[in-house]
């Protein structure tokens, strides 16, 4: 898949617990091609068991309880077109277990809490996502998924949550500042709170990746659900808000899809797996907001192999 | 234990099940000094459990087995003074289980079945051990060890002493060619097999090492239990032939003993747990070919990691 001496793009999701991390990477894994992708899940990379984490007072989040020099590695690895053998947590039953052999693969997804932590790890990346939905919708996404898909009891559940509330200050959002873009799935009249599928999506555009050129899409004083405005961050610096909708009507959704596509320099298999989802998807009412922001995700990845192509032949 | 950006000196020991690889490797530990040392065993390599490498009518030592590719990686990240996560198979079980991390250490030893198998794999090692014992001998230490020390039934342990000189001549053999020096223990009177403390050594040295020059305490003509002679290899390649035999006398084991350390350049750590060890051996009547076999070894190591640190401050 991945030729010798060919290096593979990755893209780092960083985000507190239940904050959409691997929903995005499977979304993101099924339009670029999963034959293609990677999927790491740094949660593996934890140093204890569950029992020696608590023994020690520990929270998973924690750094300490986390081999992050040999994460640095691995990600270092598949981004030069190697194998790795990672290892495995088992969420289930808390322990670690036989490592998996990884192939390199040309794309390199990795979700985790703390795969900002450090500069090393940093620089494994060419796209660094991070996802901060609304607290509201994350605390319920939390609840839902420790109760009904993790089998604990609520009153523990509300416990993690707690825990998770803490592990985001202390741990998670520091890592904030590293990354390119921010993304942020919210309810756009939280007194009366949408399904999944109507969420709006805003992302926070920092200048540190070539964002595509949407204004063509935008007409001023037209709410056509999307904008785009130069704002400051809750640290007070300068960036894009880019925001869709989540009323966003078909042809405004396509028209930005379509100037995607445009920009995308060779994208006939990622178009054909996005169309392919999308209609999928439409049966189960997902949401345009979310389908069009794995599309620009996946526009970065796509423009950050062309241009390690480019560095390559140029290399030649 | 070692300095950013200092390279590990990295020995490797092969020879076929139960041909000594686990006592020289604790052996040579001893002598370097335990701290300084990360003892790996390519075994952790399996890359299948028991029952799925039977399944698939599989011998441990097959190269489809082993994951030699991580085996090379993993060496050279030690190498280059960065830690690992190991894998782990369990002997007892059969099993693979919890990854171990490793730390950097200045001294690598490892042993295995396959460490020469790949041109990848032999280009992390600064000294190839390859041994050899005599095949008798081979075979006691095989039986004994799988009947007293793994717990197999008499017939079991036979049938995989069986499986072992098959795999010998089809998958250990082949990488006898690679190794800087062949070490065979050997019986000096077949006849009357001594006890394993009284054993013979012979070392096969190819021109690949600079070998310390012991020409001094040659004596033509008179057996003083230590002799070199030029030779010709099982294959016929020329080779130096250095014995020592198992009557060897304190005296000229002590000889010998003398100008390794006068050759070797910065010796007290090693100097120090060699009389250590030497001394608590006696008392188990350990054999002065074991321990002149060891030395030589360590005289190797130390000679490599000092060209090392040469090149090292050559290059600032």
């Amino acid at each position: 898949m991945l030729n010798e001496g060919q290096r593979a793009t990755v893209l780092g999701i960083v985000g507190n617990s239940a904050a959409g991390k691997t929903t995005l990477a499977q979304g993101l894994a099924d339009i670029i091609g999963r034959e293609r992708c990677a999927l790491i899940c740094a949660d593996d990379y934890h140093r204890f068991s569950r029992l020696e984490r608590l023994a020690q007072g520990l929270s998973p989040a924690d750094p300490r309880n986390n081999h992050l020099d040999i994460l640095e590695q691995h990600l270092w690895t598949l981004r030069t077109g190697k194998p790795i053998l990672k290892p495995v947590y088992d969420h289930a039953t808390g322990l670690l277990t036989r490592p998996e052999y990884v192939e390199p693969k040309p794309y390199v997804i990795v979700e985790g809490l703390l795969c900002y932590n450090t500069r090393g790890l940093r620089d494994c990346f060419d796209v660094k996502l991070y996802l901060e939905p609304d607290e509201r919708l994350r605390e319920r996404w939390k609840l839902e998924r420790d109760v009904l898909a993790r089998g604990y009891a609520l009153e523990e559940a509300r416990k993690l949550l707690a825990r998770s509330k803490r592990d985001g200050i202390g741990f998670i959002l520091p890592q904030r500042l590293f990354a390119d873009i921010v993304i942020s799935f919210l309810h756009e009249h939280p007194e009366q709170p949408e399904a999944d599928s109507e969420l709006s999506v805003r992302h926070i555009l920092r200048p540190t990746l070539p964002h595509p050129d949407i204004t063509p899409l935008l007409e001023p004083n037209v709410r056509n659900g999307l904008s785009l405005e130069l704002s400051r961050d809750h640290d007070g610096k300068p960036v894009d808000l880019l925001e869709i909708e989540g009323h966003i009507g078909p042809r405004d959704a396509r028209r930005l899809e379509d100037l995607l596509w445009l920009l995308l320099p060779e994208t006939s298999a990622v178009r054909a797996n996005f169309g392919e989802i999308s209609a999928g998807r439409k049966a189960k009412l997902l949401s345009h907001p979310l389908a069009l922001s794995e599309l620009l995700i996946a526009y970065h990845l796509e423009m950050a192999a062309e241009e390690m192509r480019h560095a390559g032949s140029a290399g030649k």
